[in-house]
C-alpha cells in the first residue's frame, strides 16, 4: 500500500496519527494541495473527487476519505481497537465521529475557507457564510465541551478514533485563528489526547 | 428499542428504508421538526445536538446519526449485509457513503436551507452560500453520474447502504427543486434503487 497525502492537512494528520496508534508504517508521497496538484489529471485518476489522503491498495485500486482509510487499517490491524468491538460500541463511536466531523470540523473548515479565501483561486467564497459557519463551529464546540465535562473521552473512558479526530480538529482550528481553548473541558481533552505517543512527530 | 424520527425527512427515510431492507420493525414516535420540537428540552435530553432520527436503546441510552443507527442494525441483524463483509469492502462502502453524504447530500441540504430560508426562524441564512452550495451539489452529482456510467451501483454490482443514501438524496433534491434527473446514469440508478421493495411505502 502507498499513501498519497498532505501531512500538514487535518485529514492527512488523521491518517498518520491513526497509523501511529496502530504501529503501522506506509510509504508516502506528499501531494501539493496549495498549488492544486490534487486537481490535476494525474491525481484525479486516483481520486475523481480530488481529495487527499488517498491510499493505493496492493490490487492497484485507490481508497479515499480519511475515515474509510482508517477503517481499512482497523480491519487489517485490529489492535488496539479504535472503532469499537461490539455492534453498540461501533455505533456509538460512529455517532461521535460524525458529530465531530459534520457539526464541528466541517464548520471550522467552511469558516476558514470562506473567511480567508485560502482557496479562492479554485472556489467561490462567501464571507457571510464564513461568519455563519464560525458561529456553527462555536455552537458545536460548546456542546462537545458540555459533554466532556462528565466524560474523559467522547465515549466515557474509552479512547477511540472520534477522539483523535476531535483533537486534530481543535488544533487545526487554532492554527487558522479559531481558538476554542477558552472552553475548559475541550482544552483539557485536547491536552490529554495530544500528549499520546501517536501525536508526537 | 424505540425510534424518534421524522419520516418525511431524508435522514428519517434512510433509517426506515434500512429497516425494511433488514426486515426489522421498530416502534416510532414522530418528532415535529417544523415546529422545532427537536430543539426543545425534552428532545435535547435525548440528543443534545437536536437531530432526528434518534434511537432509544434497551439500556435507556440514545443513539443518534442515521448512519450510526444503521450500523447498529447491521450488527444486530447481519443479513442482508449492507455495510461490507471484509475490511476492504467495509472501507470502500464507507468511502462511497461519505462521498455521497459530504459532497452531495450536504451540499443539497445547504442549498435548500440557505436558498429557501426554510428554517430561517432558527438559523441565519446566506442566499449567496445557497447558490455556491447548489453549484457544489451539481459538481458532485456530475462526478457520481460519471462513475455510474460504468457501475450498476456505487460499488460495482454490490448494493450497499451508500446506494440507499444516494437514491434518497437524489429524490429529496428533486422534492426541494434541485433536479438531477438530466444526468442519465444517476437517473437510471435512482429508478433502479427506488424500485426495490424496501423503498415502497
Amino acid at each position: 500500500m502507498h499513501l498519497y497525502t498532505q501531512s500538514a492537512s487535518p485529514n492527512g494528520q488523521r491518517v498518520e496519527v491513526f497509523m501511529k496508534e496502530k504501529g503501522v508504517e506506509l510509504s508516502m508521497t506528499q501531494v501539493d494541495i496549495r498549488s492544486g496538484e490534487n486537481l490535476g489529471d494525474d491525481f484525479l485518476a486516483k481520486n475523481p473527487f480530488g481529495r487527499v489522503p488517498t491510499l493505493e491498495l496492493d490490487d492497484g485500486t485507490y481508497l479515499s476519505e480519511s475515515q474509510a482509510i482508517c477503517r481499512l487499517l482497523e480491519g487489517l490491524y485490529p489492535e488496539p481497537n479504535l472503532f469499537g468491538a461490539t455492534p453498540q460500541e461501533l455505533a456509538v463511536i460512529e455517532m461521535w465521529s460524525r458529530r465531530v466531523e459534520m457539526n464541528f470540523m466541517m464548520s471550522v473548515a467552511q469558516c476558514f475557507r470562506n473567511s480567508t479565501g485560502f482557496f479562492k483561486d479554485r472556489e467561490r467564497c462567501s464571507a457571510e457564510w464564513g461568519e455563519i459557519a464560525g458561529e456553527a463551529a462555536r455552537d458545536a464546540a460548546a456542546r462537545l465541551d458540555a459533554h466532556l465535562a462528565n466524560n474523559q473521552y467522547l465515549v466515557g473512558d474509552r479512547y477511540s478514533v472520534a477522539d483523535m479526530t476531535l483533537a486534530i480538529a481543535v488544533g487545526f482550528a487554532r492554527n487558522v485563528g479559531q481558538d476554542y481553548f477558552d472552553l475548559p473541558n475541550l482544552a483539557r481533552f485536547h491536552g490529554e489526547v495530544t500528549a499520546r505517543p501517536a501525536f508526537q512527530s
